[in-house]
């Protein structure tokens, strides 16, 4: 058993985490930190993890920063910067769900998030969390940049296409649907349920931050620069990222070669399942879980071009957040990289 | 006052017409028949027409073909074709619900529909309505093809940018999503509350039956033949369809030219908005209205090429079926084109 | 046509009444206005009033007085009371939608609201708007308290046998449920769409303050103190109140003579409907109306003493607040009662 | 690790079994069978079970009979009689997910089912699995009757009282609201998405069959006949139900004297949680776990009698149906009373 912590617990990825945490067979919560919550008591803010003793300690990292040697950040971007810093300094390691140690040029940080990374240096040393792309890097990594949710379920489409480089990187289109929790637990006006349900609406288009996370990961992939249009879109239920990808082959392709690549390239891990052909994902697949279901069509109807249609089913806070985090930890910890992540979903 | 019947009523489309219809100036519904529900009141079938008087006759259109001047067929495609006929040759006028009559071109109806048409002459005579295009036929025709839920949103997305011929025609992707009430009232399970809430999922990917309709009509409007990607969502809420549209400009573009181009397309339309520069449209705010919400949005970080995002809301019942139906009414009889159709809709 | 104005109304029940004005045959919405909304335009806060033109003023009464000959309030209770009597005093007429003018004993108000009333002579000058039972004083009134949401739900299930002294008026349980646009619409976390989503709680047990309402109402019919039950339920809707009641008979009773009471007390009633025998209300058949769907079930199974189970439908934007409020305004200028408030809702 | 089968395993109980099951540490599911999914994958049914390789065997119970040791039948109700007096006498265990033996006296069995009982001498062996009742018994049992869900979640919140005799035991009403996989999942109109959202609705006053299974547990607890009002509710959610009870203590009582009696009867009890003062069950706080929340409150604001209010929250498949068939094994087979119920469920 080892220790860890959470800070900035009191919203939904803390929560899930905590949740994750606690069934972990190795590993011991010793505080959960929030600012707006502090003093109130885990059990009251997270109806699902009522037996939970655990207060919400103040927002000090200066207090708890002997309370465990690995910490989970679940502070908003931007606030986690120095967070980070202050920790790595004093030696303990940490996986951040914030964005702010996810894109690699602090002068891309700059212009999508308006302030100025403080700590470039870090940038270079932190890791993206993805097991499926750094899993050799996460083993040995002390700052962990945990992916976002959308880019987790865009970039896992992809990843076996880029590789190989299948297809023309210029045609990349995301439209991604996502739950409410996605956007936190920050009470808004649109956010609220009257609001946002019996509604769907698109957002951001051309200018949501998870944009450049994405390219980052894609030209890195396909070592060449990448841009992508990507539309996210709010959907009136709980959980889950379905992402609808639509891509043009470099050369004339076979559907059955497609899925033979996706199948292959998954074959060993653990969270990414290649449906059948012809099955397609939903996210109640997935809720729940940390799964990520991947499901690939060939278009060709349109007899001048063919278009690949790649469908992600993930759970935004699971395989898009806490899972994710908690996977990262089994991965640089030596753990099963399943440990704690294996319990089914209630169903419906 | 003159007289309307309503064949084949009892599902969803077939009630809000019997909604819109009794609250019309000048019509008078005298009959609506429908197979399951023959000897049921309307009443009991319909939460909103408890007050209604009328009982579901049995669905033999011999019986009732001397009740009505207008028919509104609500039959499942392939059953109306022959009710279409029938009514045509007893000298009735006939708007179709289904999509028997939407196809031109009788090959691609036995392809995509799985039957042969028996009644070709008719489909030429046979006006698709959609007013936004066809307005002057749709005054002087005697068969209406009403159009399908799906091809409403995403033909009124890309009118204006068709007929300027300002897109590569070959590169136009539609991203649908959809209420549950759009897949009908027959129960099955994959349309129970337990099965389709808190899940959203793709379905029908290259193979959905709208995807004729929505090339015709386009490739009328640029006067060669088209080819698009459609993919249908389904999303857990009553009505609405949200329709995201992807296409690449011919040449380099300026969005408010783009903007320009659609609010001057659509100036002197009752029921097409253009929202202001980045509105975007939602399924809440023409939920119950006849209204089609568009929105255009202009992707070019893409230096070597641009993307218009077009995002277009419809009420799937209305615009998307029955209030589209009234509107073509409106349009043959000479009435005003906004009459019943101007209530406004509760909100939230 | 006369003016009337919409003091606060950038809530649900403000944008209902905008909806409804609008669509009235008599009246002219001059002037809405909004403390937090104020310069923001009516159709960027309620997306079905996109074609609104109106804009929020500042909320300073005296700058607004002359613009209206009827002010309807949608005030958070203990800010009413000021405007009522300022417009009161102006010669104004009100229809005040909040609470503060809907207990006669302002020792009961400042028990139940924490607050004392300043204007103890208009309260018993304001006549609580509830046709039903004060349609003549409603004809004369100067000062309308609009009956709240829950109030409607369980007073007009339980008027026609309090009337006929049916009942042990000391076995009145009533529980409610309503949807989460009864809670209004200033964002609080409990009311965030991923916390109010697929759960049901009770709330404000003993202590929800539409029980002096109800308990008033129902002393004034049955001349004495009465002593209610009443338990509150917040349930995932955007809209309706279903309120369950349970009563004993002060004598063995038929339910044929129960039912019959009800149809004729209520068969004059525009906006009563008595539902046949063994037919169950459902918030989604007067979803969009201003009905009160009623239905009486008498469970006699326990020998000893019978239980009548009435059960009420309605609207809580419309019944059970801004449709009541233009129901009382059409009372009041003599309007047909109906004016503005017959037209069908779409369903599902 | 020994072998148990689960027959009729297509519907929500069974795929919940299904979950819980193959999470067990000590069993084996050998077997799973459906009449109407024979042939088909467990994981094309269960998106939450993509990987369990099981395949649903035909439902001739003659074939499976020797594959396990204990079996769970959610078969209907009526059908279920015959399979368990098959399987008894086979000397199998047996745990029943349907009604037909938990009504002791079989008159009452055949005027709330319509249907003959054909083993009176099973029903008597039968023990009711509600193990904070009858442990002991079930520790011996070959035949559980698993409870209905209501009656778990009504008995639940009214033992602690009635064993004490606190209270007036002709004057119990359990008003219930219910998620809609409580209704199965065999498609029917009313359970469709687009009738049973935004909706709700009482049914079955007087008539539900869950009314004399809670009067007979009730009746054994106060050792005399207990006749209840009970009114079971639809709301639009995937799972939960919560019960609202109300009963009138015998003689003036004081709240916390109430709460301890219900903190010492449970203070022992696994899977009960005893809210603290002024706490709010709802069902969130249940999802997807074993637990029912219970909270006391107590109505003296009318001087002549006191009203106890109890609210329970459970998950209606766990708690309700599955999780309570797993617990009863548990006890049965001496594991740990907890064993693969200790899982906490996501939140949101």
């Amino acid at each position: 058993m080892f220790n860890v912590a959470i800070i900035g617990g009191s919203g939904y990825t803390g929560g899930e985490l905590l949740r994750l945490l606690k069934q972990h067979p190795h590993v011991n919560v010793t505080t959960v930190t929030s600012k707006r919550s502090a003093g109130k008591s885990v059990s009251n803010l997270f109806p699902n993890l009522k037996d939970c003793q655990l207060i919400f300690e103040p927002l000090k990292i200066k207090n708890v920063v002997k309370k465990a040697d690995l910490f989970f950040l679940c502070l908003p971007h931007k606030t986690s910067q120095e967070a980070v810093a202050y920790l790595h300094k004093a030696g303990k390691k940490v996986i951040d769900l914030s964005a702010d140690y996810r894109l690699k040029d602090a002068a891309a940080y700059k212009k999508w998030y308006e302030t100025r990374h403080m700590f470039p240096a870090l940038l270079k040393k932190a890791v993206y969390g993805l097991p499926e792309i750094y899993r050799n890097k996460i083993k040995h990594a002390s700052i962990i940049a945990n992916p976002g949710c959308y880019p987790v379920s865009a970039i896992l489409g992809l990843v076996p296409i880029m590789k190989n480089s299948l297809i023309d990187s210029d045609s990349i289109i995301i439209d991604s649907k996502s739950g409410v929790s996605g956007a936190g637990r920050n009470p808004t006006q649109p956010l609220m349920f009257s609001e946002a349900n019996e509604s769907v609406k698109a957002y951001a288009i051309t200018t949501h931050r998870h944009t450049p996370e994405i390219e980052q990961e894609l030209g890195f992939l396909s070592k060449k620069k990448i841009k992508i249009i990507f539309t996210p879109h709010l959907i009136p239920m709980d959980r889950g990222i379905l992402s609808t990808i639509y891509v043009k082959p470099k050369e004339k392709i076979k559907l059955p070669h497609v899925q033979k690549t996706y199948q292959n390239f998954y074959a060993k891990e653990p969270f990414v399942r290649v449906l059948k052909d012809g099955e397609y994902p939903n996210t109640k697949g997935v809720k729940g879980s940390n799964y990520c279901d991947v499901s690939v069509f060939l278009d060709q109807h349109n007899h001048k071009r063919q278009t690949l249609i790649i469908v992600t089913a993930i759970d935004n806070l699971l395989k898009g957040a806490s899972g994710q985090a908690m996977h990262n930890m089994n991965i640089m910890y030596g753990f099963d990289e399943t440990a704690g992540l294996t319990t089914l979903s209630p169903c419906p």
